[in-house]
């Protein structure tokens, strides 16, 4: 026998009996929570053309596709993510006169890394894309979606933090920098790389009182009040714009009943160009990354010939169904399936009970005496 | 834009609206009843090691794999089918004290064909597996579940057609062919080629009465009379033992009350050396392919090292979609949900009202007026 024949390989894995309870139970909750707001589910292939999840449109790097080939010769990927296929969806087999657009989804991604990484390779997603509305309330409607979904799993210590991309774009303008010295700043301050980020701004001649601002943005965060901060330390139109918004955003959430779950964070920011407004990720104990990870994303369907913003989010239920599990969060299964056991002569009997207790909905194992456990 | 971004590759994909909402309902119809028969649902992982899916112990040809690679060089596969891995499963995790084993799973399979075949290359298929149990009841647990489950989608004109291989492999000892000639006179008639089998036994020489005997086996299909003649024309004890096995399963299944949907057909012939007793298919008006494919293969946890009989089936749920819509079969779906309308001034009012709809259980889609089609 084959020493391979017994393994799946690392990064993905078999599930099964409790655990595996527990994970329809989680996916049903949050679905119901999902499908009360109105949002609409679609099931994409698993796999698709490699332009569909290249460098523009995705948020995976090329590397860590797993890219295979078809008869015909074309590159096929498999999704390392929904929101794509969702926004091709939108823009092939709707109209305007549809809008706006509530999508929802559940399915497994994967993600072509190194064994060293650790990291699972095929999870479990779920999530929702609302097409079309650029409005706060839109915004507002994802992020409690959210919370209420968190909440109907048991949930209960978990916390969503609130960025806005706009904030930084429009301090990156008004202190002048240019788009490369944008970026790469970028990506050290959402990488917390505090060092780096000073070293830059001093490279590059940053006048000061830029200089410091751009370090502070990395360390806004909190409550209410530091969005009055940031408001404070800009003058453009742009940064001031974004967090008038979030302060409409939290007005919103007031009225969902969530505020108590919500804090900003002005210095997160995607590494991708995908998110061009609020970005927010949810956190909880017991594990290290985002469960929930979401945003604004207006051009997207541009990249698929169509004109429409778009707000959505993605929950990972395998980190989600960790986090449970540390925080011994009681997930309440169905209730566990009756076993009768029949002999030879007393089969017909046996059966035309068990028959009757599975019409009135019960799950009963009909088991011959003497198989297995049951001698 | 690249003119592959709006495109599917063929043979896979979007299913949306309507369309994925009978899919849904259909799919929890059939768990419910495969459920009420106490199979527990496992999930395994999309991709696994080639050998999992090599020709010893799956039914896929190796080129109709998709094959990659993961960054350690190991070939993958997407899974053709569930069967081996969940007889891996069974092997991995479970210990004979727990037998017998009833698993059911539900999921996608994919299987590269060339465009010119016109087929789907992914589908989604649902199944059960019952391990160390090789009674005639675990036969019967299995058939009667699969008509249960058709019916319980709103199937009502179907027909499943059941084969023992046993009988046939009896005839050819009897009649004394090489194990070449059998293999090659089985994908024959499992072909319905009898022009090519007619030819095949008069070149090897097979004697008479064999001759005729073997070619009517081909045609020995209906009701259970055909049972009692296909016995009259053997005289070996295995091909007579195959058929008392079908005569108690046909007892066993009337106790179910199912007879009515059943047929004989030993002409059904696997073309691999997959099944060692019952083989069967579920046919319906409307799709030319089998719906359900099942049947008994005792060998097969031999190659993941346990020594464990099994009986099993595969719900093929976009064929049977496809029937169920050709047949115009009404699938209930849950209410339509409601949309209401807010302006800028009333949002807070109609949040609130909204807020209580869902937390009665209503979907409720809240739309600012003037967006879409509200205007």
């Amino acid at each position: 026998m084959s020493k391979k024949l017994l393994h799946t390989p690392e990064g993905v894995r078999d599930i099964y009996g409790k655990e595996f309870e527990r994970k329809l139970s989680v996916e049903e909750k949050l679905r119901g929570v999902i499908g009360s707001f109105g949002y609409e589910a679609v099931q994409t292939p698993t796999f698709e053309f490699f332009d569909v999840f290249s460098k523009e449109v995705g948020t995976t790097p090329s590397k860590e596709l797993y890219k295979f080939f078809d008869k015909e010769g074309n590159t096929l990927v498999l999704r390392p993510d929904f929101t794509p296929s969702i926004a091709r969806c939108a823009a092939k087999y709707f109209m305007e006169d549809q809008y706006p657009l509530r999508f929802c989804y559940v399915g497994n991604t994967f993600t072509n890394t190194s064994n060293l990484q650790g990291k699972l390779k095929e999870v479990t997603q779920m999530g929702a894309e609302l097409i079309n509305d650029d409005s706060v309330e839109a915004d507002a409607e994802l992020i409690s979606m959210v919370i209420e979904a968190l909440k109907s799993t048991g949930l209960e210590k978990f916390q969503v933090s609130i960025g806005q991309v706009e904030y930084f774009k429009g301090l990156c303008e008004e202190a002048g920098l240019d788009d490369e010295t944008e970026n790469e700043l970028r990506e050290y301050i959402s990488g917390k790389n505090y060092f780096a980020a000073q070293e830059l701004l001093s490279e590059r001649n940053v006048k000061e009182p830029y200089r410091e601002i751009l370090l502070k943005v990395a360390d806004i965060f909190g409550s209410m009040s530091s969005l009055s901060e940031a408001k404070k330390l800009v003058t453009n139109e742009r940064s001031i714009h974004a967090i008038e918004r979030l302060e409409q955003l939290q007005e919103v959430l007031k009225l969902y009943g969530v505020e108590q779950y919500v804090s900003f964070d002005l210095g997160m920011l995607s590494k991708y160009h995908y998110y061009t407004g609020i970005i927010f990720k949810a956190y909880t104990y017991g594990i290290g990354n985002a469960l929930v990870k979401g945003g604004r994303y207006d051009n997207l369907l541009n990249q698929f010939g169509k004109n429409a913003p778009a707000v959505g989010f993605v929950i990972v239920i395998d980190d989600l169904l960790e986090a449970l599990s540390r925080q011994k969060v009681d997930i309440p299964l169905s209730a566990e399936k009756q076993k009768i056991l029949y002999t030879e002569s007393d089969f017909s009997e046996k059966l035309a009970h068990v028959m009757e207790l599975r019409r009135q909905g019960i799950a009963v194992e009909l088991v011959r005496k003497g198989n297995g456990q049951n001698e």
